[in-house]
């Protein structure tokens, strides 16, 4: 019998990075063995040779997500020797950063709750020492995991900051391990029909957040197929949606006399966003998810 | 091990109707049949005593949800007898009417083909005549359900015309009984900020199909806690979205002096429907069902 007989109410992301982008033998090792965890999805899985560096989506229920990311983690461990690594993107272990996200269901303090239970496993079992970052920062230093990195693995040979689990001595192999909870980020793209690229970066100016423009936007202006493009990181939906992003770049054009070519979505997006955006932009205030005819297959 | 393993690329729904809405343990029997057959989803059991009446949803892959639809068949077969039926509800037969609905990855085409296959089935395991309607119509007399029922079970004793498959003989207890292929229809409302009925009445006139109006839309105008309402059903939501008959009401009301308050989308909808109103909305032409992550989960 082929079954759904699973609840699939939770849903949460998780996107491992990993210190291999050279090796195709252990890059598949490590891959491989996310996926030996039954019922979650394991994709899209990327590598970069100058970077040395490896990444890949697992999704699914948090409990499920959370083993597949320790099963690629213990092969990580295994396979990969930082005292030989060298690439480009700053580093701090084999497994070097795990980021949870909350798709659908579930509400950061459980994805900061997965973070910590998955730290607590790779302190007590690999012996690798922790640093938790992001919505899970213990110690507001470690927030941002660029200066958690700071002095990469090399520099904590020497000297390391007191991690969150585990003793201030890195593994001698695998290093450390950088592991939190964060925002879903959608990546959206507004084209604009003019090729002067001075309007969007004008407009990218005026929207983003850190001059005072719409909260969790990050937004750029780069010239695309000689078209102008303002380019925008959403990294809280639920604050700023693709729709308002949207709707805030073409009265900002419209200003400029400027109109909209198109848009992009890139990337995946939670479905939870679309729904969020039809409610909006529709008024159509009690619309749910749960009205979605496929999602009831999955139930 | 619990599994996704099989594709859900091709989705219909097929809303089968039977004419028992007072017998609690033939209503159940009949709905439970349903779901023997692994990997449909059955649900939305609606019945009516007055109507003497009942019908459900059933989703999942073409081949599996026929075979659901016939398991019902059959159980409502043995235990309906028309010869006892009665029910202010038009009907010609236990099991009165059977549409198949495309969702996704299905063409109108297959669901036919479906709707076929399923009529060869009842004519020849279970020897009930079968009439096919709608997209299914093989004589444009039958291309309309009320149509066909002119007459009923009871007329259908004396005097039956000849139907598409079968004999033009009803079953002696079951009676005949109607397949066909339809079109999802998606119900959207419209709520302004007027209790003038007048305005949505004129309104829902303006932009129905029957008068000029936009392409397989269907609208009239109510009154609903003491707000006009224009409520639509779109037949057709690959011309006529919910977006744009949005639009559309938007536009009419304003040249009206009206606002709109909200909208809702009743009952269930296919998810391209969404993705077909982001597409339009955001000019986002690129944009994909396969982006949205909890679909990667049911790959």
């Amino acid at each position: 019998m082929i079954g759904y007989n699973t609840s699939m109410d939770k849903i949460v992301e998780c996107v491992p990075n990993f210190s291999e982008g050279q090796n195709q033998k252990t890059i598949n090792a490590i891959f491989d063995a996310a996926k030996t965890v039954p019922s979650v999805k394991v994709f899209e899985l990327e590598f970069n040779a100058d970077h040395n560096r490896m990444l890949f989506t697992i999704v699914g229920e948090p409990d499920r997500v959370l083993l597949s990311a320790f099963e690629a983690i213990k092969v990580a461990t295994e396979l990969i020797d930082m005292n030989k690594h060298k690439g480009e993107h700053p580093r701090i272990g084999a497994t070097d950063v795990v980021p949870f996200v909350p798709v659908s269901g579930v509400s950061m303090e459980e994805c900061v709750k997965l973070s910590e239970d998955l730290a607590k496993r790779v302190d007590a079992e690999l012996g690798i020492p922790v640093f938790m970052y992001e919505e899970s920062a213990k110690n507001p230093d470690y927030r941002n995991l660029a200066d958690i990195r700071v002095g990469e693995f090399e520099g904590f040979k020497d000297k390391m900051r007191k991690p969150d689990f585990g003793l201030a001595q890195i593994h001698p192999t695998a290093g450390a391990m950088v592991i939190g909870a964060r925002k879903y980020l959608v990546a959206f793209n507004v084209n604009l029909d003019t090729s002067d690229i001075g309007i969007a970066k004008d407009i990218a100016g005026k929207i983003r957040e850190k001059n005072g423009g719409l909260p969790g936007v990050k937004a750029l202006g780069f010239s695309v197929d000689e078209k102008a493009q303002v380019s925008m990181n959403l990294v809280d939906f639920e604050k700023t949606n693709f729709d308002e992003a949207y709707r805030a770049v073409e009265s900002e054009a419209k200003a400029r006399g400027v109109a909209i070519i198109s848009s992009e979505i890139y990337g995946m997006i939670p479905l939870d966003a679309l729904v969020r955006a039809v409610k909006t932009t529709f008024k159509a205030d009690t619309f749910k998810s749960d009205q979605i005819l496929e999602k009831k297959l999955y139930e």
